[in-house]
């Protein structure tokens, strides 16, 4: 067996002997049950460590090139030549595949598209120290698959967080989810059959109207106003659609940024009740809270447990950690726990016990400070720009919180597709407001997140914002103009 | 404001502020927009460090007591009374939940059931050392949104591994799922309708048989022989059912840990091309191989593309990181990573690049290497006592790979229940064969895992089994003479 290796290339040995070796069985210079020589052999013939000789056999064994009889003998193994690649299967060949919603808001010079936290205030450091510190005490344990709820410790923490905010609950009802669109899913999956109405908001969360067409949902759009859902619509559609499911999100409205009353919570939690209807409360990012008094959320006011409570940690700590929640009545909590092990065998032990370290150390409370002064002061920003521009058949309201300003133009005789791309080539991206409508809307509208844009980048992107819409707009004042 | 602070409690003082302050609020001490001292006034006036202080109004904040502007002034916020729990809703009381499947398995002091790898050989440190690498390299990265299709370093490792073992590929033909599990109900949830039928191995997973019932499949069991899925029926399942899919477990079969041979697999796939049926092949532990030569998968003689591979690293790795995999034709990753995205956001990034550093840094194999030694003689230990116990009217196969061993007892007076009850009774956990058929099984089987016992606990656990089945049989035996 001739092997050459080259101690000046940036392949490391261990994978030149591997790499070696396989093209040597590949190409049938060594046959099955032929015999590799003993490592330490090798390495002397070879002049390297025999740790090196070993780490590539160890390689071979785990491709399936040899059979390692634990180090002593290592022989060939009997193999295969490759599928080649030819026509697809019959089954496939019938229709081609649906793409991938694409999300080019990260792809221009202001992204005030994207909704997720801005990377540059990740708290890197205390998750790596979490991290440490819980593998350090539970690793094996965490290692293994965990409680079918999710992570006690972290369960309680959120119980005893969510009864400060007036939700009176405990950790046997809550249940842990690969984030809140999971949460989502496994609410719809349990509780939709096909054909069974859903009311949901007009416009709403988009991520949400797939779930429902998955189920099966007969979607019922009730319209937002400026204090939220329209609730005399509601209790019409209540009374002569039946719905078996309400879905809202009574605090910074996506895409809205809207924020509902106390009192039309009251009311909208009295119209599902006395219906009897189910409730799904979507608190989306509740914690990102910058002035007025604090509403409590529509689960604080749940007389009779109608109320079913989406929750995400991972929205403000990292949406890549994937963990959100659902805070329900034990019945409900139990049936979505066994179809969340059924489908997915719950989520990851490791990532829920560093969040409660993370939680525990204080550092939760830290983070949700330093993200609150960054991003109230971003917002403030974009709506005195906006203010100071004044433009005329532009309408937007003043969020209490979280990241989104919602524009509607209600006169634009430009379309959507027309101002997002107008904008895009002058480098700002936007969301067309299109996506968010159950139905076609009614308005032309513009949804902006100053999640990724610090001041300086807002100020920039703002000015290029107010001067193509005020060019649309001039635009669209000479057309009426033109055409009486 | 009076607050009294314990110095020598367990409770840190910013917690004893905390909770001092939001008791004062909660009884109506502090009253909704009164002011709270200024940080370093209080901390003066309590004699702690002005950050502790600053601690506890900023978990004030966080839990929606206070309203803090920035640190200056900090407020009491507008509270409601919680709602008290009374009746549950309406939509509730209907039926009561269904219960989680328990895995009593762990509670016994033998445990052959549960099929999680052992604790004791988890890779704890090389997982401490693989995410503090890719946190330091990358980590405001990784607490963000993945890529759609998982971690590009991690695909191309896969790639370059399944391309090892003769599966030709690529990192855009594979799509990261949360553990096999979800790449199961991905699959289906895309491709099966109501009424679809699909042909499963009987016996065959447990856990694939509710995510069947989910999705409204009309399951064909199609019995398994101990060379594997019974071909001959097969073929007439194919030609008079017509169903859409057929599953199958070609290595290591869960429950029976059959592993089929290359010319089965090759009629097999053959039947389901000319039938133009798509096949799942679900790999399982395909790397946990001892002996014998490398049957090669099914999806590395997929001519046709026929085949969708379903793979896991965290079987091994560690079943809780919950990394899966699927290998298809693009067109079906396509499909299913848009349904990953619209269902659950995809994966965590930051395990799925940890488990990267993992692989790339040499662990996976050599880790690999450790678990065969290991299980290896474990599985040999319990072969060799059962040999020796020849015990009548009990069948087994030797699986050349695996966790598992699958005990048929056909002439079995006693029952699944009344045998698993006797076994437990004695301290040894195995599972029942029942639950691992889509109809009545016609007989009676016992699976037993090596996965959690070491070899001295596998000896006086199998000296337990063969005493206690021993009885039952000798039972038995009496029961057929009383009544011929």
């Amino acid at each position: 067996m001739l092997l050459n290796l080259d101690c000046h290339s940036s392949t490391p040995l261990y994978r030149q002997i591997h790499d070696q070796i396989s093209v040597l069985i590949d190409g049938g210079q060594l046959l099955p049950d032929q015999q590799l020589p003993p490592t330490r052999t090798l390495a002397q013939r070879l002049g390297v460590n025999r740790s090196t000789v070993v780490r590539a056999y160890s390689e071979l064994a785990a491709a399936g090139y040899v059979a390692s009889l634990s180090g002593s003998s290592v022989r060939v193994r009997q193999r295969l030549p490759f599928a080649n690649r030819t026509a697809a299967a019959g089954w496939l060949q019938a229709g081609s595949p649906p793409s991938v919603a694409a999300d080019s808001g990260g792809a221009l010079p202001f992204d005030l598209a994207t909704l997720a936290p801005d990377p540059r205030l990740a708290p890197v450091a205390e998750w790596r120290r979490a991290l440490a510190q819980v593998l350090a005490r539970r690793g094996a344990e965490l290692l293994g698959y965990g409680e079918p709820q999710g992570d006690l410790r972290l369960r309680q923490w959120l119980a005893d967080y969510l009864r400060r905010h007036r939700i009176d609950i405990d950790a046997e009802q809550l249940l842990l989810t690969n984030g809140a669109q999971q949460a989502l899913d496994l609410i719809l999956r349990w509780r939709i059959r096909p054909g069974d109405r859903v009311v949901v908001e007009s416009p709403t969360y988009a991520q949400l109207l797939p779930l429902l067409a998955a189920v099966g949902a007969d979607v019922v759009a009730v319209p937002m106003t400026v204090e939220g859902m329209d609730l005399a619509r509601l209790s019409t559609v209540l009374a002569e659609r039946k719905p078996v499911l309400v879905c809202t999100m009574p605090s910074f409205h996506n895409p809205t940024g809207i924020t509902t009353s106390q009192s039309h919570r009251e009311r909208l939690l009295a119209l599902c009740d006395a219906a009897q209807v189910m409730v799904v409360e979507d608190g989306f990012v509740e914690e990102m809270k910058y002035a007025g008094p604090a509403v409590p959320p529509l689960k604080a006011l749940d007389q009779h447990q109608s109320v079913v409570y989406v929750g995400t940690l991972s929205k403000v700590m990292g949406p890549g950690l994937r963990i959100g929640y659902v805070a329900a009545h034990p019945a409900v909590i139990h049936a979505l726990t066994e179809l969340s092990q059924q489908t997915s065998l719950g989520g990851a032990p490791l990532l829920q016990a560093a969040a409660w370290q993370f939680c525990r150390n204080g550092w939760f409370a830290a983070y949700l400070q330093r993200l609150h002064r960054h991003y109230r002061r971003r917002l403030q920003t974009l709506l005195r720009l906006l203010d100071a521009a004044a433009l005329p058949g532009v309408c937007y309201q003043r969020p209490s919180g979280g990241y989104l300003l919602w524009l509607t133009l209600p006169n634009s005789k430009k379309s959507e597709d027309e101002l997002v791309d107008a904008l895009a080539s002058a480098g700002v991206a936007v969301r067309g407001g299109r996506r968010f409508y159950p139905e076609p809307p009614a308005t032309v509208a513009l949804r902006l997140s100053i999640a990724r844009l610090d001041e300086g980048q807002i100020t920039t992107a703002a000015a290029i914002l107010v001067s193509v819409l005020r060019q649309s707009l001039a635009l669209s004042g000479e057309l009426t103009y033109e055409h009486p």
